[in-house]
């Protein structure tokens, strides 16, 4: 089966299993926000990454589900959180869960879909590792936290070191895929070997995800990146672009516009041609790209340990599919 | 044994066990509110009321301190929110975490504290009823996010009656008692009948209690009570005793007053008194009072149905303490 076949497939399954988990009425300002975030689509990574993980370990893909939607469901709980403190006003093209009701019902509705998501992760068929599977949602969720934590720290921070942006973006974004692994594998009852595999494969994943997300802000083609480039220089936000040039520049032109950027936490828009000028004339875009090339040099590493089935193949194509987006 | 004596000695091993389990130090900004809302005291009386409810179902009550804790830590994490949501600037005599930190740090912490407590549970002996403890401690989490939506909303409506206050406070309040006895319960391997009468005890002593919460506001000793008597209808809180007078005023003066309180949310501290003196001219103290001692006789009866050993002594004299404070 062609890989982008197989993928729509079961996100149809996540999009149909997923419209009838959450049906309650009322109170109305807690469940209309719920459902509101959890219909806004988004490529529902999380959920079909747990079905993979399974069936690459021999395990009944469909068996992992639920706790797929369980890790989606609490991505989307993030979401609505650090919408709120990022104040951010859009999400996937619609007002944030805080704009649209407000801060309160935002805080709220994050708050109830952790049990919510605990709650479709108890509906897996057999529960006989549900001791682990609820420690590895736990760490999950806590890695989550302490990601959200040093990235709201480092915006105060004029010292992070590209180490300690490296570890906060494992935390934000890697962690919890490497959660829909492991609790797919562990559905799919893997072996300690396989599961650790998996766990490489979802971190370097992620990782070079989170890089490649820096990248584009840089190098996308406007058009089809669908915002503006730049705008992470603009918002002052220290990427791994920004992080490695700051090791790198010795020049003293250079140093004044990292400088300049730091003190007034930002560039204005006429100024971002000449930051990505100083990435290119500093080798940062091609040291990026190396990054990311290096992560899904072990992403595909880490698969060699599993047996060869249709799992690993669609696991392997997963990988390709993230960084080759260009939005 | 005494009952005060029994109750320190429980209260002084969960403070004890509590201390040991949030050490991580960084990032700081995650885990020092944690442990400050933590270390902030309080009666302690959820891990208290599951290690009593696994004695009274014939169990051992300290293979239910660790299920008793993360009860209590989920209820610090709903303190943590529900003070940001209610612009509260002081609990238990210090700075909210909100005020002392930020919004940001508040949300965090609260956020991370739900996954530390589903950690917490599992250090339990024996999770041989794991699934359903986690859908205890799911629908326990629901409910309480439910009654603050509630809550939220009845601010903001006039028209709120007596019955939807009840199931507010029910969900707001009574549940986590609930979630406390039966989690305790399930650990002692309690027959069904047990569970479902330390189900019905927990609720009326939660809904006892604050119904009690509200008539102090109105009758409480200022000394004793340690805050200013009529606070709540300085806030224009729609308590037991506002509903109960809305339903029973017919003399235009008696509504004039009410109106006034629902119009301009809240009363003057001048207006206080005549708002109290309506309160014992209408009856409502008295009905009030009545209210809670039949919660009381619920909760007594709830108990008849387990065995009759020191756990259940000491859950039937921990309704009383909670309804004989005066504070």
């Amino acid at each position: 089966m062609e890989f982008i076949e197989y993928y729509n497939r079961l996100r149809q399954i996540v999009e149909d299993e997923l419209a009838t988990l959450v049906t309650q009425e009322r109170p109305r300002t807690l469940y209309e926000p719920i459902r509101y975030i959890l219909s806004g689509g988004g490529k529902r990574v999380r959920p079909i990454l747990s079905m993979m993980a399974c069936e690459a370990v021999g395990g009944n893909p469909l068996h992992a589900l639920h706790a797929g939607i369980a890790v989606e469901v609490l991505h989307n709980f993030t979401l609505v959180h650090d919408d709120i403190m990022d104040t951010a006003h859009m999400r996937r093209n619609r007002p944030t869960v805080h704009k649209k009701w407000n801060e309160n019902a935002a805080i709220l509705a994050g708050d109830c879909m952790m049990p919510i998501a605990y709650q479709i992760l108890l509906k897996t068929p057999s529960l006989s590792h549900l001791p682990e599977l609820i420690t590895a949602f736990n760490t999950g969720v806590i890695d989550v936290c302490e990601g959200q934590a040093y990235d709201l720290e480092f915006e105060q921070e004029r010292d992070v070191m590209l180490n300690d942006y490296l570890l906060m973006i494992e935390k934000k974004t890697a962690k919890m895929l490497e959660l829909a692994v492991v609790a797919g594998a562990l559905i799919g009852n893997a072996q300690q070997e396989h599961i650790d595999a998996l766990r490489r494969y979802a971190l370097a994943v992620g990782t070079g995800f989170q890089i490649q997300d820096d990248l584009l802000d840089a190098t996308a083609n406007e058009a089809e990146f669908g915002k503006r480039i730049g705008g992470d220089i603009i918002e002052g936000k220290k990427t791994f672009l920004i992080l490695h040039a700051t090791q790198k520049a010795t020049k003293p032109d250079d140093k004044a516009l990292l400088q300049k950027f730091y003190d007034e936490q930002g560039l204005l828009p006429d100024d971002v041609p000449l930051m990505i000028d100083l990435f290119h004339r500093l080798d940062i875009i091609n040291t990026t790209q190396c990054e990311v090339e290096r992560s899904m040099h072990h992403a595909h590493e880490a698969l060699q340990a599993l047996p060869d089935n249709a799992g690993r193949k669609m696991l392997a194509h997963f990988a390709e599919m993230l960084v080759q987006r260009t939005s």
